[in-house]
């Protein structure tokens, strides 16, 4: 059996179940899935300062999920928070996000892709790592559907007609051949989205758990993994337990 | 099972069987893997004129593979080429190469890839495919073998010399993080040179198997496959029938 | 006397004289012009399976034209299928197609220029060849008139009217400075919408030819033809012999 | 009087007054300068999870710095780790970063600038700024020294020596126009390089340093600042309170 | 005390003492302000041959500026006419414009900009620049008044009205954070849309006094200067003499 | 007959009519050339200031050709100084210009080009010109011999041996397909080099004539010219006069 986790990089835990049970429709058979969340911290991620607020924790479950003998972690948001540093500390396990494996495999079903955002706030960021990626020229648009992130799951009826306006323009006007919903919030909606305009529809929440599962699988037949050359190269265990890392940022256990 | 066909699309099927056997290492034990290859045609695609060449042959057996209820073919040429075309005209098969899943998974587990090709001859049309996928920024370099398609495994050893000059070069000099084989005869070495740089070495043909069987799990779980908006909108099946496409081009029973 | 063939990349002759008549009033006096179309295939390539289809049929007329003592030919389909290819394989004659010629001109009329096509579904490959021949920046929009390839000439008023009315917001919406008609069965309404507008309006057909006589004329003068190095490199004929790729592509006579 | 704190980003205070003597001397006569760094933490940042460790005591001193009724604050570290979270979540005071001040002012002294690093390690990271920065286009080279953050100043000849051949090649090879200083530790060298060289050699803490003094100037007078749409919109306060964030964050009286 | 100029680019002088008297609330105290103009010349520079027929009056007063002691030149129109010129040709004076000093500004103070145009013909010169400065990725949209730059001031109402209608667009539909008036003739309505939209809005005249102070402050402390390899390596006085172009340009005592 | 002024834009008049006979060697049999310099100016262009002080000249000529009869103008050197303002002031007559023709058409004739250039200084400006005219990616590198614009025929056999020496390189290590010679002052070498090569080697006085013999071939035929639209929109004659710009500028009859 694999292990993931999925890691809702947010704090609180209600919904946890409901995503686990959502998400074991669509995990592989060898995976395990557990779902968790952060300890303290926002409740969602739209703003900057959320993300850096959650960045401790998100660092820590990561190493914890490592320690715990998980094989892989979704970090869940889709502004992908901390993705590169959690690759980078961690010693093994493979780690995934919504926004790049959305993105990376928007980009192989269709020439274009546009994103389905809840307010124009989350644009900007987004943005700069879409052009990350490499997928500026990819992007066909954002469209925002003026919703906070607690908003999607309140009435989901609007939540699907406002969905279904935008996503018209999205194709129509924007010439968008698949749809991202940008936010794992949106999870649940993809299936009558996808079955009205018949283009992919993708939901960020599964795409990091399918990526996470091909990752792994990769892995254990190749050894590919991520170059611990350059980005990802990992800081020296001596220095960090020099400087007492662990300790004072209540990683004990987990850095070394 | 899920039956894939590693369609080498070059005319000589001599080798088809130990890559077979080489890529049943590699496959999902649901994978169920077969081999063709074109019954006439080039030896090896490294000239354009090849691959126009190989052209009517890769959608035929794409469309063959397709009515064999195959689930899923594998285009192995590390140019891609017909790609886009095959996805189009194919009704409901995944169609995948190994230029594109390579660099995809590149760009996921390190910051800048380097392509390892035999000649200087293939770089022009491979640097195009870069930019066309998105990964233009995340091209550290190509590096040049001096090696045609064919001489790759006439000395491995000699191959293996030259590639580890090379790869030590897309490293130190180029700051690659990742290498990507650049032609799917390269297939075979990359354990060794991964061994020995501790960096991701990618087999292409590894690549394309393992992404096609990612994206069949996604289809299957989830419905997501090519948009059919856009850049992989069908032809309408009468007027490929009016214009007697099949019989002009030898494709009974196939189009339609 | 230079002698140009104009080949229709499609499977009707019907035309073939109306066009040549056309072009007739555009040619040097030096140009002895011909027309030709291929032998089988579809009627338009507005998708990529007609173009691959149409391909072994292009790549033969231009080799046969050359052994016919062409000195250029016109590969028209504003998408130019197999361009690169037939550069590549053909032994000296001048290949050109109205895609390239079209955007490499009006590149130098105005800053910027927006693309008249039939449909949407022509947009994503074309928009792959203007970023691949480096217009990227200079592209001011696709607009799409809903019409297919064989509706141009039906009712040329409507035409008329659905082209005035997209040029219009190119040149108001979009700032486009010049015009290119993206589609060669365009021919014949440039005139018009040229008078109306007051900006070039590019008839692709036209751009064609005419890049094809200019080239001839650095060639002759100069010794500038398409380098040999990359690119253009031309595959062994040795080894074409070998592979029997003049019999196997019903090329006799016309590779070696 | 303006008053800036210089936030050195790591943990250990040692330098401080070393550091805010070496800035009094590049100052406005109206600006009041303290030093301060962290209390917990790495002791440099060259790694991405060093970065995020320090990330909350960054933006914590952030706030502080506000609350102390700072004008501004240079976050000094090249990396710019947490500049637009401290900009987004700070109410009013002016936010700096020594890499987006010092690329900003070598695009406009010059047509290209290198920057000289450490190791090759920062490459990744560093390269992302200059692309979200704008300045892709204006990158002549990273030329890497092969030390680590503390090592500059331990033989500060040899670390000399290092630097003026690393520039020699960055200037002859790359065409650099401008020599940027890709580390705050940096600090100290430039005016012996800049002599010896005769090209601007940019120390970038004075940079971030100058630019805080830029911005607070602009500020008073025109009322520029930071735009709280989009990027730098701060989140609500009421929902941080609802959320505890300050509690859980120790960040009391800080954040509303 | 620090001399700059203030350079008007056209040929009429009588609204110099009313720039220099707005300008005199911005400046900072150590600065002593001159407003000067050109002796013949267009009034305004939209189009480049208005440009270029104002370029010898440009230089010849920069480089009086230098010879009459000023530290610094503004040349004031948005196109930045001969702004790399003037830095080249002149010894030590400092030269800015406030196309170069708005978007440099902008691009820190928001994730993306708007430029508020007269016509739109300006807007295929002023994108050049934008993308020669490297700010392509973050230009949200130029938006056009339909006003020539003598008509800003003609009925300042009517100019407001105008001007609040096309910024509403580019922040709601452009998504543009930070909004320039693209014509030192705009000058001051900024304060009053800045209060209205609660986004920065930058009066470029401000911006180019601004940045050339900032840019003394910098190279009195520091010496950082323009680069004097490449970009604006200066010609070499031997040759300029031989060539007498001091005489043949009336620039006797000036350039030598 | 078509009259084409060849416009060698420095002010000399020994090369005239070697030039001139030069370029009869390439002309098109209905063309008529005449070969016209500055009468006063700089000797070469190689500073963005001597440019500066030629314009004037530049544009006077220009339009004193358009006067004159001529139907197009060759300016004459490789960074083609005031190229689109020529385009923008003139009438109706054609404006050509080295660099934009070179790169043009070295863009069609392979994948990727290389530009010898003298000296290190051009290479700025150069680079600006190949980004905007959007071949950025086709720019294979500069390549610089470290000769000055009057030294190219001093000693053409110590030219040729330098260009050997570069353009090897330019081949082989920066994958250059295409050789553009940056500099008017080239001319004469290209037959050589080609030869040796086997590529084709940009003389760019011969390419700037041969593309203004081809627009003037497309103007006649088509009415296609430069859009009046944007870019190149005249200025109001009205508004001219009423400046007096042709008593000002000693443009006498030549404006209006």
């Amino acid at each position: 059996m694999r292990r993931i986790l999925f890691l809702k990089v947010v704090a609180y835990d209600t919904m946890n179940e409901a995503i686990k049970e959502y998400l074991n429709k669509y995990k592989d058979r060898d995976t395990e899935l557990e779902a968790r969340s952060l300890a303290v911290g926002p409740k969602y991620l739209e703003y900057q300062f959320y993300q850096a607020a959650a960045g401790a924790g998100i660092l820590k479950e990561v190493l914890r999920a490592e320690k715990d003998g998980f094989d892989a972690v979704v970090t869940s948001c889709f502004d992908d928070p901390f993705l590169y540093p959690a690759r980078e500390i961690s010693k093994d396990i493979i780690v995934t996000a919504p926004g790049e494996s959305s993105m990376n495999l928007a980009s192989v079903l269709g020439s274009r892709f546009s994103v389905i955002v809840g307010r124009d706030k989350w644009i900007p960021q987004m943005r700069e790592n879409v052009y990350k990626y490499g997928f500026g020229e990819k992007l066909a648009s954002f469209r925002s559907l003026g919703f906070g992130v607690l908003d999607f799951h309140r009435d989901e009826e609007l939540t699907l007609k406002r969905m279904k306006e935008e996503i018209k323009k999205a194709i129509e006007k924007d010439y968008a051949e698949v749809i991202i919903l940008g936010c794992s919030m949106q999870f649940g909606f993809y299936r009558e989205l996808q079955k009205e305009f018949e283009v992919p529809v993708i939901d960020s929440m599964i795409a990091g758990l399918k990526q996470a599962e091909y990752l792994l699988e990769l892995k254990e037949k190749t050894g590919w993994g991520f170059s611990r050359r350059g980005l990802y190269e990992r800081p020296p265990e001596k220095e960090m337990e020099g400087w007492k890392l662990e300790e004072d940022f209540g990683l004990e256990g987990l850095l070394l």
